[in-house]
């Protein structure tokens, strides 16, 4: 079997089955971020996110202070996804040998901006010539207070889902930048692809205010990143399609071509924003939490039993499974696009 | 100015002088290992490595289980070299599509291989398609007592240097894989080249006894090392060319070749042995260390002033100042070989 074969998520099953992390470690592999104990109140968190060229950016589409930022931020949006606090990161590059030391000081740069709005500090890191194939590695250390730490696991038949910001916005964004359209009114989506902006100050809210019982930010779309929830939380859900947000700017967009906008909400990706479960007695706290600023959330769907999996409800009442990979039909879809 | 004429050194003093850690973080960039505070008593070690294929490697020289415990080898020694402990690692796989699970299978062993031998815990990771070029990325986690952290940047005049095992295998093993020469007689030098044992207990015994007044472990070649020690200790260094450590394989195939095999030892790199000053009144310590066979280690020179820089002495006697990336010389005495 190669990789191409067993898939991502089949391969991290593989490793999680076989390289079970003893009990000493709270939370191993297949969260967001991995816990340790760090002090009888506090875990430290790590996680580590690499882009790779040709697989995550390629360099015609993102200036170099883009991918800089961009490649912190999707870890930092891993750390948001526990409730936690960055606090330490490590750089890996590796380089090609036609990158000029200019470029490089653009994409420390880009890291440096992020960092500086995420209070995080670079304390380390590597370098390394890649001469066919340039890649951005950051391994992120983050702290949390362990009652406050939200993994995936947690949700249950009843809770309702939710989500920070708008969905699809950076997929669109993507496809603007191949087709080499950058009009003034699509400038949005594609600085969402460009520079996500995590949501930390969400994540660390919502979690001070205990009021998730599951979380995960969305980087595979949302019915990849929701069904991780599922498995981890062994439960089902039913999104409701028309209550997805999404974007003005993305809402014109597919007008204008007659496309879905909820493909690219469903199976875009790199969004960045957090998807989170909710137990019922909690919705009055968020929706103070909503009224006063602190956030913009949007419910979408509820948790239901196992046994229903993921389904979509459509604004016409009708409902549709969607089988765990299911959503692969949206990327085929989007693909056409 | 591009990468290659900047170099790596180059380019980590750009990083080191623009991102300058803030004093809160007790080591920053520009050692083995950085140092973040974990409690009153401890400091927790960060850092990480990546193996990048055809810079670092060639599925054609070594199997993929060695090439999983070389990457965990590889990070495991950075630790060893500030006398730390290592306890927790993140994996990071760029991978080609062409990867069978059971070649991925095989390098997770090789780095649960090492990952046992070191009693350090696999907590979590990722993995991504990098379809030109694969890479094998580690984090690792380590923990030391603040009191018994040895750094690049303590070496004081007078000094004693030490070095660990013996040096220039693993160069001279590589060579021989370069050229399909796997006879029995070379097996150990293939080995240290293929799979190096990282001295991280070397490092522990060493910290806890507190006998380096600095400590830097060899992966670019003695000369290149010591040199990061003398630039962070601002000392010079006087080096007996022909008290180096060679092993008596090396010897054997140097003769049999005509080659000279301190080329080898002080420009190879990868050898992953602990290069350490030693303060005259700690020297008896680590003789009767030396001799209860808790640690084998050879005197190679001594630390002098810096304006003497790095000079060799010779077994006739006779002088050779090196000028900082001078070594190279010995590596291009190498390329033709």
């Amino acid at each position: 079997m190669t990789l191409r074969e067993a898939g991502e998520f089949g391969l991290i099953r593989r490793i999680q089955n076989q390289y079970a992390s003893p009990t000493a470690v709270p939370l191993g592999i297949g969260d967001d971020a991995a816990a340790i104990a760090s002090s009888s109140l506090n875990y430290t968190l790590l996680t580590t996110d690499t882009l790779v060229e040709h697989t995550h950016f390629e360099c015609a589409f993102s200036d170099y202070l883009q991918l800089g930022y961009k490649a912190l931020a999707v870890n930092l949006s891993d750390i948001a996804a526990m409730g936690g606090k960055p606090k330490y990161f490590l750089v890996s590059l590796g380089l090609r040998d036609s990158f000029r030391t200019h470029d490089i000081d653009r994409l420390y740069r880009g890291i440096a901006k992020a960092s500086r709005e995420a209070e995080a500090i670079m304390v380390g890191g590597n370098t390394t010539r890649s001469h066919k194939q340039a890649f951005i590695g950051i391994t992120l250390i983050g702290e949390i207070s362990k009652k406050e730490m939200v993994t995936r696991g947690g949700a249950k038949e009843g809770d309702a889902l939710y989500v920070t910001g708008s969905l699809g916005d950076a997929a669109a964004g993507l496809s603007l930048l191949k087709k080499g359209l950058h009009k003034r009114k699509h400038a949005k989506m594609i600085a969402r692809y460009q520079c996500p902006q995590a949501r930390v100050l969400e994540g660390r809210l919502l979690g001070k205010e205990k009021i998730p019982s599951a979380m995960i930010d969305i980087s595979d779309g949302l019915g990849a990143d929701l069904n991780h929830i599922l498995e981890r939380s062994q439960v089902g859900a039913e999104l409701l399609l028309d209550r997805i947000p999404i974007s003005p700017a993305l809402r014109g967009y597919a007008k204008e071509c007659g496309i879905d906008p909820f493909a690219y909400a469903l199976s875009g990706g790199e969004d960045y924003e957090l998807l989170f479960s909710v137990p019922q007695k909690r919705i009055p706290k968020l929706e103070q939490l909503q009224r006063s600023g602190g956030i913009q959330v949007t419910r979408i769907g509820s948790i239901i039993e196992k046994r229903h999996g993921l389904r979509l409800r459509k604004g016409d009442g009708s409902l549709q499974r969607i089988k765990p990979g299911g959503y692969d039909h949206f990327k085929l879809a989007l693909r056409k696009i």
